[in-house]
């Protein structure tokens, strides 16, 4: 049986992160984190070296670019899950050309399956206006439904603004 | 005597218009969809057919890109009424140089007058960063000030956030 | 002592200013503005004409495009100031080259010194998809970060949709 999981939703540099590690953190050792950066160029290096100051020690790092499916299934009721984040995972997909749809059936079906308790981190992405190019409104409706499919799996979801979390599905108790 | 109005806001594949949508459908038979979008290409062909099999059965469309306020003109008190959306309606009018500000009055003593009950679909656009153009730039600011206006004459607000709707104006009954 | 900071935040044309505005003069006379725009062209000549013609007389204004430390210095226990907003701050900093987190730290440690009932207006600017350019990302990861910090210090916390305040943090006494 799997346990309740968390989204975290939030814009760029939001707070999003800070606020699951720290509950992750909260839950007790055992962490393990899910990472989906790929360090292809010096800014997406440096992006990654501050996320990994940030988060400390403690964790169990699994590269998961794009089998995030494959990673949760590595995992054990003792363990304490963050998917930080799905919105790269979409991405990797999309610039793989691969089957989004396909996918995320799989990585939803990964969650349901998962003993561990999962926390997911999201990028909200369609308050801009529309793009130009039309990869990026295909990345943006992507994502939105996404976004939509993991709150509609999650007991409890979060909203974050300038750091400050709000919880817009479940209660704390 | 115009009844309650209702405004959903939300960014992107957010999820607002099918929240819409299940509150029109719950008010009751004698739907009517106000219709905005033009199928001027393929992708916009595609995302119109979506939302029509989204909406389903029991629907009268009124084809309205530009003049909404003549659409609700036709309405009766019998009628429940979802206009989908307030932004591609700006963004017809921007592209037909029309008068944004007097158009918008329009629209608003239309809505003041109409008999039936009446669900507007917003977009949030301005979270994202300045754009580049200066048309975009002036849809951004056109698009919240009527965000504003439809507001301020709506009695009930929703944002909704990954399918998740909150309601920000009005309380539910 | 320092009185409590609010933080009014919210999307571009979303009635952040108009919001912050009323609050401060509610507050009582002694009313300082720091404004923050320059007026390079003529889009933004037209802005600053709107917004003052929007918060009408009774206003002191102390121009600070990029020193806003100096200009909290120069308040008294007795003043009621408007800084709007912390993202033109920002812009005219990156624009100028300057060192952006020695000038944040010189702007929070102005505001924990200013005697003054200050409201800071700021924007959110990452909830569209990801800025093709490095500068508008190096500008949406700044502001992000600045929001987080602003935050913390504010007492009280709104975020401004479609001319609804919301109180994220803090509560109305």
């Amino acid at each position: 049986m799997s346990k309740p999981l968390t989204l975290v939703l939030g814009g760029a540099a939001s707070g999003k992160s800070a606020f699951a590690e720290k509950r992750v953190i909260a839950s007790g050792s055992n962490r393990i984190y899910i990472a989906t950066a790929q360090a292809f160029d010096d800014e997406m290096r440096a992006k990654i070296a501050r996320h990994i100051a940030m988060r400390g020690d403690g964790w169990t790092t699994i590269e998961a670019p794009m089998d995030v499916a494959g990673a949760l299934a590595r995992t054990t009721a003792q363990d304490n899950v963050l998917f930080d984040c799905a919105t790269l995972w979409l991405t990797n997909l999309l610039l793989a050309e691969a089957d989004i749809a396909r996918a995320t059936d799989g990585l939803i079906r990964a969650l349901r399956a998962c003993p561990a308790n999962v926390t997911i981190v999201s990028n909200e992405v369609g308050q801009g206006i529309v793009p130009d190019n039309a990869l990026a409104r295909q990345f943006r409706e992507a994502q939105g439904r996404l976004n939509i499919q993991l709150a509609e799996e999650a007991a409890d979801v979060f909203q974050v603004i300038a750091g400050i979390p709000r919880q817009i599905k479940g209660a704390e108790t």
